[in-house]
């Protein structure tokens, strides 16, 4: 398998972390895709993901599947046994649900703030930007970061008593707040006492370690 | 089981569709949420789902499992046969990949310019509007149309071979496009006759006439 990301990505995050949850790294190359440089918006790139976004899964037999939750949803088959995505229907369901709800109140909206409301990846790259949409998006982020936090102070983990896929995309999202300088409230500590539990689980080791390792070119 | 929903909204018809697939019409109860009233941004019902969409699945134990793809993998799930959702992890990965690539491309596009740049709900729901980022939007979900005319130019349905959540997705789409006339181009044929035989479907045929017949309150 190969994956086409940006090492220290918000969204490729998700999948790096996903990789190791499941022990699959060794199994996986990395190609990089130049973020900096508008690549993921190029015509090569755009017939692999038509939404011209990072990560994008390659198969050996050519498939390309994009979206993080699709490619959690493939490495997690894999072995037949599902731990990130749920094994029972209601397990499937609410794990679904905290994931795309961390996506819409948290990680994309703060990825539209960067994109509208800040110089993003720069003029080359930002050829739109709606600076007013972009900040309501961080605006609204803010209040997920106090949903969240809400959630959290009455289960352990984002979907229930288990680590999965929606702590995965609520990681992301705080890793992408952090590049936007967006702090965590400190009244928001349940959340805050999550992410450094967070912080001690091998595969967010390994995803900060490759992350601070990374050749970035350019 | 329950359903919250309002018997004739673009996201509810998704899971409706999904429940006839799964011949699960007669084991749910649907509950109407009067979305003209903004009944859905209350908080009432923002107990049930934080992000104020619909619709919203009630399990009998009283857990609220929110967003389309989420009730959907609850419900393919419950017999143990996914037919909807995939069941290797090539079919998973590429399914839930179509599917959120038909949401951001052509379904929510087309929410937001609703939401956005027409009167949409009324002003006393759509207290805040961006017509500028609806009006992209609108390009985009044209530009998308034109994207999965290319998709069933080369194979029979939205994820391959196989009927499933990704067509649904598309079919969600297309009934928003039909309520806020955003007609499929002539050019994108191929859309179009998928868009027809998807009509023939039993599930689709039992929304239409569900949706035609609904009591609507107000």
């Amino acid at each position: 398998m190969r994956i086409h990301d940006w090492p220290t990505g918000p969204y490729p995050a998700r999948v790096r972390i996903a990789l190791a949850e499941k022990n699959l790294q060794s199994q996986v190359e990395f190609v990089t895709v130049d973020l900096r440089k508008g690549e993921h918006k190029k015509p090569e790139f755009l017939v692999k993901n038509y939404s011209g976004t990072l990560p994008v899964l390659e198969l050996d037999d050519g498939t390309f599947i994009a979206e993080c939750t699709a490619i959690t949803e493939y490495l997690d088959a894999l072995d037949g046994t599902p731990v990130l995505t749920g094994r029972t229907p209601r397990e499937k369901g609410v794990i679904h649900m905290m994931s795309k709800r961390a996506e819409l109140e948290l990680l994309d909206a703060i990825s539209v703030y960067f994109h509208h409301a800040t110089p993003g990846l720069g003029p080359d790259v930002e050829i739109y930007q709606n600076a007013e949409w972009g900040l309501r998006q961080r605006d609204k982020a803010i209040r997920g970061m106090h949903y969240f936090d809400g959630v959290l102070r009455r289960q352990r983990f984002v979907a229930g008593d288990d680590f999965s896929m929606a702590d995965i995309t609520v990681i992301g999202g705080l890793i992408f707040a952090q590049i936007v300088k967006l702090p965590v409230p400190v009244e928001c500590d349940a959340l805050g006492a999550w992410h450094e539990r967070m912080q001690d689980r091998p595969s967010v080791q390994n995803w900060a370690a490759m992350s601070e390792s990374a050749e970035v070119p350019g």
